[in-house]
């Protein structure tokens, strides 16, 4: 069997909902260039304020994917 | 164009639906004594377990507001 | 009053819903065999990805209980 | 029940005794002003030395506290 | 010579009096079901406050001890 | 010889000339309300980008000072 | 399909040979135990010195292994 | 409003005069094939010597920019 | 002498004999698309286990190489 | 007035007693072959365990001075 | 083609200028006993405070250089 | 039982075959010098590349010995 090699790249999704729809935007965009991405980790979450409430959230986040021998 | 300072103070906020949901909390009540709250950043994420069950979400914060020059 | 002592352990969640489901199927199957789980701290969030959508939340927690004396 | 919201502030505590005379200094110094103080954690240990000695130990803590709403 | 296998375990002993104490009574805890308890490393130190003085003082260890083969 | 403790608070300053300038600008800010600055720390060093070029340093510190007994 | 639940516990494991057979010493050891372990990470990587030589390699890792609901 | 993606590129600059030149000279070079771009971050200052003195600063730098959908 | 810029990529190369040969895996593949690669520094070491024995070595390293002016 | 330049070295200090006589044992070593010792910081407390007691706390400093110009 | 060792003094450089004259500081006094110094890495930026203004910079930096086999 | 003080030094071995043959060159050159090291840990590992091959293994770590009383 073959050893793979994964490339990881960082993004920083955002969403006025909630830290899981900031994730899924960011792999949403990602997955147009890059179809086969696997995993996630979650890097940092901010997040900017409005009148006193969270507008965006945004987490940041390390997604890797196979690149093909 | 003049050079902006920020204060970051650290805030806890609790709740019993979620993460965004404490977040929210103490950005709201930040935001009874100070107007101007402009980003967080998430530090830590805890809570306590009654029966089995995640009973209050607490999650740490630094919330960051310009202070008057 | 007595000085108590506490154990940690430490679980992996899952769950393709949010990361606070992740983190209670994580205590509510600690639960089935400690009781007396009092509080948990996040320590990693992760997840797979399918499909350019986040499949299974990953959500890795330390648990805390007082053992007896 | 009510989500509570709590803030951290940071302290240096010194002590020519122990490290635990450093954080309780810190403490009882802070109660002067805020009488609800609930928890602390350590978050650095230093100190100076004089003639081959220990003279302060400076002790950072931050100090957790209920807002009230 | 045998290549030993050691086990960490996560504890947090807690006392009014120190963190010696608190480390000491985590570890007399746990020796009452593992005997060749061998060393173990600070991970955290805490404390929750009562009346502007710690009253008891929580060290969080890792224990370490060699599993027999 | 009497214990002090101190206080730390955060704060990011900006400038568009340098990290110096930017901590310069926090400590200036700070000293308006705070007399007895005494040390800092950094915590980070970020900034923004406009047109291919740092527009603004943005260096969060820490700063510390005596609290009177 | 079930969300899963993970267990992971902290070993060391010892070698006179290399970094790889210290890991595997403990991921042989704890499958005597347990049957089903899936993956470790590296978080510590020591070693005692004999002679102006490394006599044993210290490697801490976690395991995780599915906990059966 | 639209939820943005944005995406986070890891880069070292060097500049024989200063850190913030270190930094310029990284951003000022991403320009080149990126337009938009927003932030960056200080992730690591390192630098050569020559005769007892620095040669080139070397600063590594996160550099943020959104990611068109 | 002009001022580099470098760039930071970040793979993770696995294999089933060594963290040596999961790092030259990875470094070998990028190696086809960019041909200047300068140095590498470890950021993770993970694996996945198969029936009690280390399967793969998973390493995560950053790879830096110069980019052209 | 002089800029000066401090020197840091590393030392583990243990003791029967406490953490704090641990540090002291470091200090008051390192006083007999560098007179002017000016400041410590704890960087790990860790501690060998002999029949469920810890038997000798290992406290590892960072110890400064000013190197002469 | 031999197998180089390198040494990591740590060393804080202080300046009333600016960042860059701390380091270099510290490198040229380092440089009067150890002639071969070849980099070094930033570890803390701190600084005391006069008048509301900072007055010198302390920078702690790791220095590396080769020790003659 | 007399209380030991141990000295940690920083070094960085460089070997072309493996993280161990690096380790072990810091460990014979450091030995030459001081008889009695008696353990270390990994601080970091790097590497440079030549030809999309890891050429020279780079491992910094930190040796402890006793110090005479």
């Amino acid at each position: 069997m073959k050893d793979h090699v994964y490339k990881l790249i960082e993004l920083t999704g955002t969403s006025t909902l909630s830290v899981e729809d900031a994730v899924n935007n960011a792999v949403r965009r990602a997955h147009k260039t890059v179809k086969n991405l696997r995993w996630f980790q979650v890097v940092d979450t901010r997040g900017d304020i409005v009148k006193g409430h969270v507008d965006h959230w945004q987490v940041t986040i390390k997604v890797g994917f196979p690149v093909e021998s």
